[in-house]
């Protein structure tokens, strides 16, 4: 052969957005590696400007964000340092975004709306994305609009084992705060062995938050009621869903949820709510007006940094919840 | 200018593969046009040959084929008609899918699965589809799939309006065979003004369609039960939802569902099921060995005649829906 | 032939995001239409939805969104309308940018950086923008970056006819701010017919907005100078460059530029400038901060409106600016 | 509707590289069009700069360019050309190239060969072409390379008609002179209702047209044999063909083909030929030094234009050959 | 560096779709591999489900699956492995297809046809297949439909050796059945040093498998005939083309081809005939209805090995057949 | 793990077109390695054949070749060789390319005008390049029109490097020749510490390198004026500023640029011009009819082979100009 041949290397590197950089730290810890110093500033008008201080060429890149407010603004970030490493010479773009932004808009509801969550995927993908890693998507489905490997996280062990080892499980209901959401009770049941009832809603989907009916289908009276949902973002649904509990004899109710959106009003309704805990992961971070001694906040940074090194070591990250989920 | 200009004209023309040729003239009879002659055979290995008998330059093309068995087949047949529509400067093709194959693997529900209603998306994007026209997918998301326009065509005005004209309203109660399906069942429940209750099952994802618990969560006691569904494959489901209803006293079970594919061991389940009526939309051909008395089908061909039309004449089909869904 | 015929017809559309309704609105008057009506809002955790009030099946749709802060958005929403718009089967999707964001990052300065600009264009093409219409990039070369037509405006006639109508074009003198803006400052002197000179000027790439050292290379001394540059931002180099004028000799100072920026310590510094006159374009809203009487705003919104006319009628943008440009 | 309506309208406009403008201009005389006035020329450097002179939007445009020498600058400029169209946002771009380059290196003979008529075919998509117009393809696979539209044109009719009247029907044998070309002598023996003969011959696929060895499979004593190949490049198969057909006894010898690329050595060979008469296509320009009388050339300027015609009517090209080819 | 450093690895594994099972296992004994543990099973209605029993993280996949009967369902089992390799994070996916389906159908021989065989590479490219390597095209230009690099093996040299170790090369003639299949007698007869022959034939295209006149172009009496093509389907055209050199005075005929379709009336056609024997290539499964004395088939096996072994190791696969093709 | 594992290695590959060989061997040179030996002709008609003489299965191939006249063909030809090496599995193409054709067309100064700048880059990459190499491209914003990484040289150390050791740096001025260069010239000034000069002139768009006006902005009378640039093709700009400088009272005139096209009447030019010496990068190849004492070529062969070997190893191409540029 006319040429030069040498052993072939990989290089695994970490970055972070400006997001929520404490996770990312957290993830680097639990992986033995700094964090790439990095700079990224806002010029006077909003736009933003990004570079890595140190060469990425050839690198197996791991870049964190998620997707925290002010939103739109670090999904941008996210796709200029994509494109940064991309043009850099990276030689693979896994995204890791705990909190998926727009996930929740995954259909027309009605015609002539967007599906936002399938064009953040495309926009990822069209930046220079090779991988997504994420965790408990609003829907599974979401995972196939990404033209390309997504590696699919769940809190539910780390979840399930808290409130398993806190509660006691004979008095355990697994509670969804809607039709739409029973599927995740669904799994919380089965991993709890416990029963399952559904608060069942409507929503008027013109008007974005706003809760109107609220039943009870099933058995709560006397019980410990733990209400699922994959994100408490305002509150509204779940602490109705909560009051339609107590009303119908619900002995307590805890909350849990992967995704600690927590915007707007939702500071003074978990203040106000009768819910003796809320239980979130650290996929996003807790609003500071939201600091209550009730709300539990559990760290994903382990899972998430195994999973990096599974992805790196072409190990598996399926292996992670094997028998769990 | 140099050159010459003319007034622009539109042309639609209706074809249909060979999956389900009844349906499609059903559509054109609605429309007031003749099926454009294809010629489509089996060359002896099995391979399928198209050909258009008729110019199809210029035209916007609406090619019908609903995925019924064998699918495989006549995806495929689909697939190489829409390359020969646009290798013959078709205008624009869309592809209407009644029965949208492979729906329901729209997630990976473990590691190393395929995403195949992503698949199907991007295989009849690439072979040259424009817009997709469906009917009542298995997950919404779906519609997400394809990078174009999808109309999305709803069977629920046809379907409750039948029920709600044949039952006593106030003993009905809208039962969802499955936590996976709630949302559906709450659709109808609105509609019908009808309580709602749930049959919890969980199924083994390695062995397909094996039901192994059921729980009824709601009260059914004495009420006649609309258990419904987005399709019914093989029954095991349904027919075990059933029985568990009747077990909890339900007076009367009636199935509802836009797809009816009743594929395997469908034929004997429906048949020895104490359900008193199943209704189902003409989405895909009734098999012939499932041809019973309580089976119900009503037409969908005026509604995706009228989308069509929409479609062709720059009108909305959300409008045939308003205020419905 | 087997199908339909009929004539074709075509739809003009205008739509607009909500950065900067006003333009739209003035554009929409001198096309005598109205803006489609469109329900935006944002969620509480800061996601935006979409929704146009009417069918736009068919239809030569034209949305407006000009990048002003908050400028990642803004970007953002337009992207989201343009998916909406995409899916809801608009015809041709032809986004208006009157300032396009993120322009000035059009290429590496250094290892390592993003080309931002050139993002933007495929983040626009992949949500599903057909055409580009904006005006005076801060690099012509800009253009380039979009796969498919870009119309692009100048607000240079409209600039220079205020300018020359106003002042002795014996006394006046075109400088360019910066080593950069030459090319521009070279146009306004060919069409105004003055000569030319230079401020000449270095920037720390680490540090934006921030000037090192002001000489100026040509002769001002006793003239009236108009400084021209594509867009003025935090003001920091054209009031330095105004200042090196004035030491050299300078008269007065105009300053006159496509796009108002304005952003940051703008306020102040246009306010404490000995310059007499500052001359944009409405491409961006003026901030309510830097209202001062010395600031002159020229409309563009009947370009624009010539400019929406000629695309839908398949005339030529290009005769717009026939001998100007 | 929110907007403005009006009929639509179409246009067709011709335009011409300069590799070969006497065949555009006898096919927009055909048509009874002008060509559209295009600014074309070489910079010192050989870099190409083109301008059309008039509007192009929203035009379906025709751009002829036959690929004869300098062939690589002749497709570069064709390529350059669409892009301007592209950018000038007419709305298609269908490109004539009546003799299509590379079409010859349909595959790969041994390893690490490029496939140029592929790449040909992408750099056409990729430039902006939406349909490609050709004739008499080397390979009718070529038609598959490329994703989209492509209208074929044939000679057969033309060349069999001429010879059909001027030579003995009962003495003519077909002939190939290749292995390779049987096929279109298989066309031309059914369309004059000839018998048919080969010529055997071997390449050394490094060593480009340079002839081994020569047997005639088939009689030829005594016959008025037409050989028939697609294209004459260098003369050298054709000629050595023909001398092994006058060495096995044939009376005379006429050949035909579509393409007469007569390059190199040609002129000589055809002249020195005991040929009395080669017929061909005027796809390409005949070369100066080839001027002899025994050459005769026939116009397919009538068929292009009928094509582009039915092309731009949305007729069918595929009824100019009905029951010919 | 920020990170962490490793050497790199790489992985060959080999897969199977579920139609010829024992070629793959052929393959893996000769690479010393055993075949990836996979679950693939049919649901009720058909639609095919696919799960890989180990991580594919990071590997280079050989997916192995010949086009046989039915061959619509195994198009698309291969495809939908190729989605969950693709998803599963594989470096890179070889498909190997000894037999590919729909070749033949590689150009437009009328108006208004698709072309199959560019659909089929379109589709494996869109699923996520990085190469294909594959076994005596039907026409080689097809290795252009793939975009991207396609390894072709052949069965000339395992062919050739094994009928020229077993007759009388003196005698031999080989002949092409057909005018479309001279180029590959002509690569027989390079390489046994034998004449040529061709039987001439024509086909209705609209009416396949059925043929219409046979002459016999070269001498064959006595000689014993070696009738060469690349697959036999029906043996329709191979058979008569059999009786039309025994009806010139054959003494014999064998029959070679690479790949033994054998499908509809081949099993009657073969056993009925005069042809002595009949070889082919194992690219596909004899069907049993086939199983004659006459038949001999030999293993490619080891030649997809070897070349399975030079694509992993970055070997030359052009070096397997140096001379020979 | 089923399968077989084994550790990676990489190859480094070098190969050139035929337009500038003696470049490429320099580079080889300095990086010890040979290049590819490449079988590259040309057929009679012009269409360019191109065969790699190893195996390049796996490698980065890193593929020369300056864009010099004539400047289509060689544009050409590196196309096919991408197409041959993406065709033949190498892992990795990057192209170098030293003098980039067609950079100047990167904008539509006139509607209807291509961006062949642009243009270029597609080509490229639809040919299957995956990274450019390249010197000074004309305007920075060109490397944002390739989808993927630009490695950009400079030869700004070199020139000023060699400048800088042979004038009296205290008489030197920095001279632009044209009021699009000042970026150029302002980086010069910066680097020699010198002060800054401009030729102002104004070219007619529709007739190419044909100068009109000449103005002398800033002071050199008495000066050593070094006027750069990217490029001198003809050499109409360069001499007329150099006489204008003169004019003004130069004392003396050097001209340094990058790239020497020399084309057309440039070797008249530069011997006729008073400039005392030209200085030149051997990006490109001098015309043999330029060969003056006057000029100086310096070579980048040591430069491009360090970027080349940065590339391969993943270190860092930024490294190279660090603090220079």
């Amino acid at each position: 052969m006319t040429g030069i041949k040498t052993t072939g290397e990989k290089k695994l590197m970490l970055f972070t957005g400006r997001a929520y950089p404490e996770l990312a730290q957290e993830v680097a810890d639990e992986l033995g590696v700094g964090l790439v110093p990095t700079k990224a500033r806002d010029f006077a008008n909003g736009e933003i400007y990004v570079r890595f201080q140190e060469s990425v060429r050839g690198a197996d890149c791991f870049l964190m964000q998620s997707h925290t407010a002010p939103i739109n603004k670090w999904i941008m970030e996210q796709l200029i340092m994509i494109d940064a490493l991309k043009r850099a010479s990276a030689r693979s773009i896994s995204v890791i975004i705990p909190f998926y932004g727009y996930a929740r808009q995954d259909k027309k509801h009605r015609g002539r709306e967007p599906i936002s969550a399938r064009l953040m995927a495309d926009l990822l993908k069209t930046a220079g994305a090779d991988r997504i890693i994420t965790m408990d998507l609003h829907a599974d489905q979401v995972q196939g609009y990404f033209d390309g490997p997504v590696d699919h996280l769940f809190a539910l062990p780390l979840l399930t084992d808290y409130i398993g080892s806190r509660v006691d499980r004979a008095k355990l209901t697994v509670v969804s705060p809607d039709a739409g959401r029973v599927r995740v009770a669904d799994r919380w049941a089965d991993r709890l062995a416990a029963p399952l009832a559904i608060v069942h809603k409507r929503r008027d989907p013109d008007v974005a938050n706003q809760v109107t009916v609220h039943e009870v289908v099933g058995d709560v009276d006397g019980r410990v009621c733990v209400l699922v949902d994959d994100m408490i973002d305002t509150g509204g649904t779940i602490c109705a869903a909560a009051d339609a509990l107590f009303a119908n004899g619900a002995e307590d109710v805890i909350v849990a949820a992967t995704h600690g959106v927590l915007s707007g009003p939702a500071a003074d309704r978990l203040k106000n709510s009768r819910v003796s805990e809320f239980i979130f992961s650290n996929s996003l971070p807790t609003p500071r007006q939201v600091a209550l001694d009730k709300i539990t906040v559990l760290s994903m940074a382990p899972t998430i940094a195994r999973a990096v090194r599974e992805v790196f070591e072409d190990g598996s990250v399926t292996s992670l919840f094997e028998g769990d989920v």
